[in-house]
């Protein structure tokens, strides 16, 4: 048998490894300097746990693990040979892999909830699995990277977020639109719009601006069933750029002002404190966080703040980069009481990993250390040399010098060609020379240069 | 529905991700320090590179994963009719859950084998599954932290991975005993004996003498067909506890010989160049690193070195351990051959992460700051202090400060309480004085002091 991957699956080279986990470790470093906590929860969940709150499409998207030991023994005969699948599947899987990491979290919070000092913040690394087509740039099986803070409704949490957000894309170099809107202002739209009980069809149309432009959006609104009337409000509506210029026409809308007030309070926390308070002209080099109206996202599950960070295709060579979100998140006023759990409140961000990949792929933007963190191939020209070198790259190790020793020793070019494919920066030839003065020639493999080096400036 | 996680699969407190995390980095760093590089592979693999590969047993206990859509559709009436589980799972499951990092790792192998320099070094931490019946310390998910070296037959990496083990306990402040064997010594031994087809039952009874002692080892010998000649001569070895002694006991043994070779080439390389060269005074309170000519270990599998770690209960402090082996490995002829690639030979060891979880839990070994990297809790006493608390915190974590904020100005005892779970060391208290100077008081929660302290000294 020729051996493969599952489609939708892939193998890691290293320096793959070593490029994802240079993003996660970023992403890692900045949940925990704002304190949020990691967790773990098993890849395999109770199917009751995650059937139901994915929608229809969802339940066929879980991936389902067989019972162990003889399944079918307990399974319906009348429903096998009807081969009737959706009913089958309860009687011989009661398992399932983790679909996203916000349903384990909600259980995990239900189920630990006497050993948890709310308001918890954790975050969660870890990968999720869905049976979606295959094709590029979409994996059935990928990481999600989560922070969540639940138990509090504290507005400083959303200005909290957009600093880590901020802080997050900063380091990886990467130039960020940083995107807020709140619900409660669509609602507000909703209602001002006489679309309260459509709100959704409503946000669909908004949402597609981007894509189909103004007069798309007007014939989408009105196949939706919104009025003329609704129709001139809301596209007055997405005109406006800036929160000043929203208020007042919410200004009949109750849940449209708290909205507002919440909007306002939480830019007014991020332009005073967001770090490192960069002076005007850093700023124009640094992520934009900007207010925007038309962003829509997730409303089922959403209730106050929502996020969304894109590549700033305005920022110099970032202009041709096409992709869509590469983080978002947002409020919701609810997280546990599909488990039984009420008074829940959270709110959270979630990074594309991904799909930021890709994108630090496309800029070139991976520093070159992020590939191999070998630091030094010793090779090692006789037997003598070779017994030399062993001592050499233990004593090296035990200092907490990354380095590596060719195993016997063969020939200059053979071995130059391994140190060349590990992708090693240095490499330290050892012969019966270097055996005697404990000098080593240190070859830079990017120039060439050689110089004579003593064991302890290596 | 009250939420539960299924049997066998775990949940982790922050807390204790953080203590498995302190093991799994310093596993790691050291895998890394050696030269070591990280691949991954993914957790669903095709049910066929699982199956045959682990006895029928292992069969038994591999997890398989339903295939989506209308699964009973392709499946044989017949075979559903008669409930032959067995026939229909390849006819419904064409994936598996890995069940372990070494076929994973051959499969992975022959398919990029021209993507990868050998000798090629890799190490994994990952987690595998296994439908096992859950007990106290077996989990149907649980971590399998491997390093392996393929494709060289040098013993140079033999000493290097006794150096690995040896500096990854060191870390980890536990004394542990590295016992070392040479399968071929125990097919020498076989082979003098007269019981070179059942070297198999010759080893199982060996294995054995930990439990059952001198006569339980002779009576099962005896069981599984070794004559009294042979009894004499297996006597005769297991006595022997030195290298120079098993020697001339397998002067007319060919492979046995060799073994022997090999091992005392091994010693030979650890002695000269075990790192840090330990004075003796220092050798006595670190790891032992011993020849055990009982140490049998998967012999299927292993064809010349064996390595078995356990705690050493002869150290201080340690003798109450009750706890099997916590790392082993060896070496093999033949990793891929499975997939159709030959001559791909190797040495490898794997840490029991989880084991040493409980051990190090169980010697009180984990450092005070393995479980929390939260630095400073800020608490609020107002809500101008609250205000003015969000940009001390924000700069704090511009500094990457560990630090975080209770969101609301509640009592004080409320927000000591809060501090208390979360487990932070020191708590900030900013009141109106505070905001006023920007000297802030600072709480150590172990011994109650409390100082002040400028922003920059935090």
């Amino acid at each position: 048998m020729k051996p493969t991957t599952l489609k939708g699956t892939r193998d890691f080279l290293p320096a793959e490894v070593r490029r994802r986990d240079y993003i996660f470790d970023i992403i890692r470093k900045h949940f925990r300097t704002f304190g949020y906590q990691p967790i773990e929860t098993p890849v395999m969940e109770d199917l009751r746990t995650l059937t139901g709150k994915y929608g229809e499409e969802g339940d066929k998207l879980l991936f389902k693990v067989l019972n162990n030991g003889d399944f079918l023994n307990k399974a319906s005969a009348a429903d096998l040979a009807a081969k009737d699948s959706n009913k089958v599947i309860p009687q011989i899987a009661k398992r399932g892999l983790r679909y996203d990491l916000t349903v384990p979290f909600a259980r995990y919070v239900v189920m630990h909830q006497n050993d948890l000092a709310f308001p918890f913040k954790r975050y969660a690394i870890m990968p999720v699995w869905r049976a979606d087509r295959p094709q590029k740039g979409r994996y059935q099986e990928f990481y999600q990277c989560d922070a969540d803070v639940v138990g509090s409704d504290s507005l400083l949490y959303e200005a909290e977020l957009t600093q880590l957000l901020d802080a997050v894309f900063t380091e990886l170099g990467l130039k960020a639109v940083i995107r807020l809107n709140n619900r409660k202002i669509l609602a507000g739209l909703a209602e001002i719009a006489g679309m309260a009980d459509n709100m959704m069809d409503m946000t669909i149309a908004i949402d597609k601006l981007d894509k189909i432009g103004e007069d798309g959006v007007v014939k989408e609104l009105k196949e939706r069933g919104a009025d003329a009337g609704a129709v001139d409000v809301i596209l007055q509506f997405l005109k406006t750029s800036n929160l000043d210029d929203v208020a007042p026409l919410l200004a009949d809308s109750e849940v449209g002002k708290q909205g507002i007030a919440e909007l306002q309070e939480t830019f007014r926390l991020i332009k005073k404190h967001l770090s490192p308070n960069p002076s005007p002209e850093e700023r124009g080099t640094k992520n934009r966080i900007e207010f925007d109206v038309t962003l829509a996202r997730g409303l089922n599950y959403y209730t106050g703040a929502i996020y969304e960070v894109a590549v700033d295709t305005d920022a110099p060579g970032q202009g041709n980069i096409k992709m869509g979100s590469i983080a978002g998140g947002g409020r919701y006023a609810d997280l546990t009481s599909i488990f039984g759990m009420k008074n829940m409140p959270g709110v959270g961000i979630s990074f594309g990993a991904e799909r930021i990949y890709d994108v630090l792929e496309e800029l070139n933007l991976f520093p070159a250390d992020a590939s191999e963190d070998l630091q030094y191939l010793l090779v090692c020209l006789d037997d003598a040399a070779l017994e030399h070198g062993f001592g050499l790259v233990s004593r090296l190790r035990a200092r907490g010098v990354h380095a590596d020793l060719y195993p016997s020793a063969a020939k200059l070019n053979k071995m130059m060609k391994y140190a060349d494919q590990r992708g090693v920066p240095k490499v330290v030839i050892i012969g019966s020379e270097e055996v005697k003065t404990g000098k080593y020639s240190v070859k830079t493999m990017n120039s060439g240069d050689q110089h004579k080096i003593d064991e302890l400036n290596l």
